[in-house]
């Protein structure tokens, strides 16, 4: 990069929010996902969408990567600055715009901590209900970008079903402004949708505006050990067959159990092949009937142990023994791949078998667990990247659990994205004319692919 | 166009299956929409997604217009072919492929009628929630491309929330799959939703994977009418602000309810300044206590009379005076213009305040009425379209009308798509950027322009 350049950046943002030393950016070399890192040149803060447009408009005209960037909690290494280039840090925009109540709507800048955003509403009796691992750390804008789920997505979606209207700067600077406040919208192309999810390669999200929803009045958790992975296949089937929708519906395989049980000894039996965890909400009466109606078909499908929460302590208990999964698999080795095959939910034991196999087969120790109820499984591979014979096992690994789960009709991400950690299954998912496609949106976005270039839907031609 | 495409195009999908005579041209010629039409000079009816592939090619290789069409319920001119070309008829592709109650999920072809598609998923207890006027007629390609609404839309959305993929055959002939049966897909720029929505100039859609929901156990309804408007928009927000979201919310103005009594005589008074009429519905429970608290805020908000229909009969009624609401007003004059201006459902009063003083000022007859929980309102203009001055108010009011629809946050439709009708308004809504950026994927997708041009994003430049 020309010094001319980071002359005209330190001039459109302030010098104070450039950073050029080794230090500052190494700290921006990578993000949370394994294996992936490199140096950018320089790591640039614009504090509004217009410093935003003039840096793209510079980086257009010289033709340099830009990298749009929030916290870096990514998992499929969507914010790396592989070519270098600049890092754009949108942490700086970080102001929650409007809360409008009568509308269920906020208006927020990128940078807004995911987690802030939910406090801000909570007064109000609402809820952003998108909720990564990550909502403490994560920002909306890389959330937003990369339509992040989390364990409520059965009953309330992933990001991309709350997104109304954003304000995105395109590659040459030109800001534009796609849907709204209003609940229906039809006008024009679904460009909010397009750039949701588009992981920063079609344009620069500076505003965001997003639907919220009333919290929930109650709620009640659920745990369920099944002896036989099949029994709990069935019972995830039959609580959907009757009409409940819960708002969570998780999985952990016996791996995972047995790891979770050494790790955070919250008394899980560890001969069990499958245990569920379950959490309806609503009205109170609601969450009477549904609660009642899910207990029974968990006995119905020979549950081995069901435990109701009835208080708020229990409730935390049955949640501590999920949110123990990643950290116990991830303390077993020193490198932990959390991926996010999805299958349609109907064939959840199936997939949960095949990852089964495909572990001892290959020798990788996989732990898998997830959102069982939308069919968003994390099969966990925990290894040392420092050993290459291993790696060269987990990456075949890799490639069949991705190769069955578009065998059984699903997808390659429910909720991570695809950045350059899945780029090489991506035409698998979607053929040679999807890819077209998808590139021949890019190019007619980004021209000069500038806007993480590399990432999603490969290089540009 | 040659007689030798002509051929080719019967070699492709049968001679039975081509029309040309002037007869059969005259009536796919027209949609729905008043003061447009043109003669295509050929209809042509494929029978698979292959065929529609080879005559797709067929016609990018000679640059023919193509307009993929259904049972042309279209509202805002998107089916008519203005410049001559094919007319692509979906109405044989009809199959109702899958319904896969494990998912919650149909697959159907595009010429499947939506009421069809509802009656086959009902034996299971499911609905497919989209639900426009035109239900037993409009096919499910023509309201996923259209991105039609309804009735329900304040509760359970418009054709978009509920297409989770789909087949499409692009320009030059290509077929390409775009997501799937799983609840989270996050994998890739959303197609899916670029495609639904996009009237036709994007590819030809053939196959549609759509979401199902449970249908409701129970459901109430309720009439209020309001002396006031303004009374009637403060119960609006106050019934949202309550955290109760009817699957239905409608208002009638006093215009409306006017012609609706002198048509119907469903009993209103036709002194009041609007008339509410809400559905609730859930599981029996919460809509006994919804439907309840729903009351006591009308009554709070100074309703006049409140009716609350104590069983089907007197639902029917309720529904019978809204559903009366077209009819009524498209019989006062020859022409009818059913508008979809669109906004943030606090924003309702304004919009019918100022769609009465347009009216007014131009002396031209509007009824509004429409979904006012979701702030989708229907100013209905009745007119002549023989009578040259009269239409000369007519389209100033309309300007008029969308403009104020934008000044107050909305869009410029709310499920009736843009076609050609309100095309000239884009821009406004959209500005220079957004325009040029759906231009250009437009162009990207189609770049011979034969797809539907003209329409939604005008011409390829």
């Amino acid at each position: 990069m020309q010094s001319g350049l980071i002359d005209s950046l330190k001039g459109i943002v302030g010098a104070e929010h450039v950073l050029t030393s080794q230090e500052d950016l190494l700290c921006y070399s990578y993000d949370a996902t394994p294996g992936f890192s490199h140096m950018p040149e320089a790591v640039v803060m614009p504090g509004t969408a217009d410093e935003v447009a003039k840096v793209l408009a510079a980086a257009n005209e010289a033709k340099i990567p830009v990298y749009p960037r929030g916290s870096g909690t990514n998992l499929s290494a969507g914010t790396v600055p592989l070519k270098g280039g600049i890092v754009l840090l949108m942490t700086r925009m970080n102001k929650i715009v409007e809360i409008d109540t009568a509308n269920l709507i906020a208006v927020a800048e990128p940078g807004v901590v995911v987690g802030d955003l939910n406090k801000a509403v909570e007064e109000f009796g609402l809820i952003y209900p998108p909720d990564p691992g990550t909502v403490a750390t994560a920002t909306l804008g890389g959330t937003v970008s990369e339509n992040a789920g989390g364990l409520r997505g059965l009953k309330y979606g992933v990001s991309k079903h709350y997104v109304m209207g954003l304000e995105v700067v395109l590659a040459d600077g030109r800001i534009l402004n796609t849907g709204g406040k209003t609940v229906k919208d039809v006008a024009g192309y679904d460009l909010t949708k397009l750039f949701t999810g588009s992981e920063g390669t079609l344009g620069v999200i500076t505003k965001i505006t997003v639907k919220l929803m009333p919290a929930p009045e109650a709620r009640r958790s659920m745990l369920a050990t099944f002896a036989k992975l099949d029994d709990a296949g069935q019972a995830i089937a039959a609580i959907i067959a009757a009409k409940i929708i819960p708002a969570t519906l998780e999985i952990m395989d016996n791996a995972t159990v047995r790891t979770v049980e050494d790790y955070a000894k919250v008394g899980l039996p560890t001969d069990v092949e499958a245990v569920l965890l379950i959490e309806v909400d609503g009205i109170a009466e609601v969450v009477e009937k549904d609660s009642a109606k899910v207990v029974e078909v968990l006995k119905a499908n020979n549950a081995a142990e069901i435990r109701v929460a009835q208080d708020a302590a229990e409730r935390d208990k049955i949640w501590a023994a999920r949110r123990a999964a990643l950290p116990a698999l991830a303390k077993l080795r020193p490198t932990t791949f959390v991926e996010d095959a999805t299958v349609p939910r109907s064939k959840v034991p199936d997939m949960i078998r095949a990852v089964n196999e495909i572990a001892a087969r290959h020798a990788v120790t996989i732990g898998t667990f997830g959102h069982a109820g939308d069919g968003n499984l994390h099969p966990t591979i925990v290894c040392d990247i420092r050993d290459d014979a291993e790696m060269d096992r987990v990456y075949k690994a890799m490639d069949e659990i991705f190769a069955v789960s578009l065998q059984l009709g699903g997808t390659l991400s429910g909720e991570h994205g695809i950045g350059v950690g899945k780029l090489r299954y991506m035409e698998s998912q979607f053929g040679p004319a999807g890819m077209a496609a998808m590139r021949a949106i890019k190019k007619a976005l980004d021209p000069n692919c500038i806007l993480n270039p590399g990432k999603l839907v490969g290089e540009c031609l």
